[in-house]
């Protein structure tokens, strides 16, 4: 039995200002292609199928069109889970119609926690619910902690599993070890937010969502997907891929990875202003790439923005080299708002904030005689 | 073949601040208690399932329920289009599933005008649509207006339509001749938003959704079902109903109306002030109703709105006779603001707007000896 799992495509997603239903019609056309080839038993989706609780149209549209491709036009099976960012009732609406084709839609969590079979593969779907909302679902008043809920969804799922059936669990949650990126919504504080590895170990493979690498999690029964695409810098380097499993009739697996390419990459890209608008060096750059540019220039540098625009259309964010070296610098620029300084000292502050260089005797010379004249100017006036 | 034809439920809408979820709920059970009893071929929702573009989830909860329990668990074939109120994107999402159980949901305008056949009888679903959309969708750079968009509309069906069969128009619109009230959404300015209803001659039934009385239009065969509630006070005499067609093979039919019992009337109540707090009276009352009162008492009246609801809790509005009775002077009040007057002129017109009475010789001497000993006691501090 094959299916493909894959999660956190965050629909509707708007990074730094962009909104990405393109790109993600783009790589999701890719996950058509490899169902096509593939032909997997069944699609795992585990959460976050939308990036908020009310999806903009475009959104709803494209959700619309793909799990329409893959579930009715391609007939293969789809077990989908709603994530943190997903609103569990909007998601839920329609699924008692959707299982005629068996598009299982769990959206809004249920005391009831039995499983869906596909392809003699039991799949536990177990939808993004706050620890109070489980408490409420189970009549469990001990339930405080996300580490609490799951390990009393676990635990009573335990008690009617088969363990002579291939076993699945399709979670979205923050599991102890994984690495967390920028894009992923701070859950809790303190931990409480995390739930351990072991709880899981009764399934063969658990399928999870919420983590955006593919990687944030080395365990040997317990994966995440990652997420559809880069959604933010500090993702510019993870791996985006589909998880291929095959599963046997014994709960034993096998994994693989398929690279996702996206329509534009999303990446970090460091340089002088010079260098970066020098043909030799962008007629190597897929210019068209959303970047976060650094900029290593020490002196002033003139609408650097727009500039670099003119060669790079998608730059998303830009920061000089020097902003980010020395922090110290920032408070005493801000400090100096408080103070009574004369008009050298404060221009000797800006000085040292945009420079990377020594406000000599020369250049004090010089300001002092600046400074002095435009009072004398002011005087007559 | 018989069909209940129902339209502009509202779902998620508030009625001066109230959320009119259980009353939704408790008219729409009364629908599938009708259609337990009826055991109609069809149900017909004419537009506006829902009040707003994005409901709240109280109400997308309750569409699921309602749906689910007629088509599923009752195996009634439900016909459907969006109305002005609803999103026609979110309210497609899924509809190519729903198809599986006889659920048609039309939610967004398509080139292809071709009917659902119910029962032997054609529906043709035309959802709400801007003249813009359905000039960009059929393709006719003629289409200004509703009138314009219906007309094309019309004629193209009318080209495919099998005058054999019995042929039941399904839309949402202001067919000229419709009566309006203040809940229906104003379209456009200057009669455009008005379409003839001789467009639909070449059907034997018009379902029609948008005014919300189901006597809103005197034809033969163009008819409005009304609302499932009253949503505004103007609605507070129209009669809220289902109307059940049942309809021959040669299209001939039968109408009758099924009145709907709401939770809670809403209703003007006009009184004085002690004759509505008088036991005698608001015990033949039912005091629970929502209410707009209008208090008929001329002198100043001590916090009406409090006192009125210890026995009337759900007044939504209240308002006094002479408040509506000279509009001049209201004006003469709002006008003061601008001009110097003296403290006594000042009472004088406030005075007159709170009474209908004369502020005589005696009336002034009183209030110009109380004027000058707060003026004394002020000039002691």
């Amino acid at each position: 039995m094959k299916f493909i799992h894959t999660a956190d495509w965050h629909l509707g997603k708007i990074v730094h200002g962009v909104h990405m239903t393109e790109d993600q019609r783009h790589v999701l056309w890719q996950l058509i292609d490899v169902i096509e080839e593939e032909k997997p038993d069944a699609l795992v989706i585990a959460g976050d199928l939308y990036d908020r609780s009310v999806p903009p149209t475009e959104a709803v549209e494209l959700l619309d069109e793909i799990l329409l491709t893959i579930n009715v036009k391609m007939k293969t099976p789809i077990v989908a889970i709603s994530g943190n960012h997903d609103s569990a009732e909007r998601l839920s609406f329609g699924s008692s119609w959707y299982r005629h084709s068996q598009l299982y839609i769990e959206g809004k969590l249920s005391e009831d926690l039995a499983p869906v079979n596909v392809g003699g593969v039991n799949f536990y779907c177990v939808p993004y619910a706050e620890p109070g909302i489980v408490r409420q679902v189970l009549g469990d008043d001990g339930i405080h902690s996300h580490q609490d809920a799951m390990r009393e969804i676990t635990s009573r799922i335990e008690q009617n599993l088969n363990p002579n059936e291939p076993n699945v669990f399709v979670g979205h949650a923050f599991v102890l070890g994984g690495q967390t990126s920028d894009s992923e919504r701070v859950l809790s504080v303190g931990g409480s937010g995390c739930v351990q590895a072991n709880l899981f170990d009764a399934f063969d493979y658990t399928a999870l969502g919420h983590l955006h690498s593919p990687d944030a999690l080395k365990h040997p029964k317990v994966h995440y997907s990652g997420s559809l695409l880069k959604y933010s810098f500090s993702e510019a380097k993870q791996n985006k891929s589909l998880s291929i499993v095959e599963m046997n009739s014994d709960g034993s697996f096998d994994l693989r990875y398929h690279p996702l390419k996206p329509l534009y990459d999303l990446r970090e890209l460091e340089g002088y202003m010079d260098e970066l608008l020098d043909p030799h060096f962008y007629q190597a750059q897929q210019v068209e790439d959303y970047l976060k540019v650094t900029l290593l220039d020490d002196g002033a540098v003139l609408d650097p923005m727009n500039r670099l625009r003119q060669i790079y259309p998608n730059i998303l964010h830009l920061e000089r080299k020097w902003d980010l070296s020395d922090n110290r610098r920032k408070q005493s620029f801000s400090s100096i708002r408080d103070e009574k300084k004369s008009e050298l000292d404060l221009f000797e502050t800006f000085y040292a904030e945009m420079t990377e260089r020594d406000f000599d005797g020369s250049k004090r010379a010089v300001m002092t005689s600046v400074i002095e004249k435009v009072k004398k100017e002011e005087e007559v006036k």
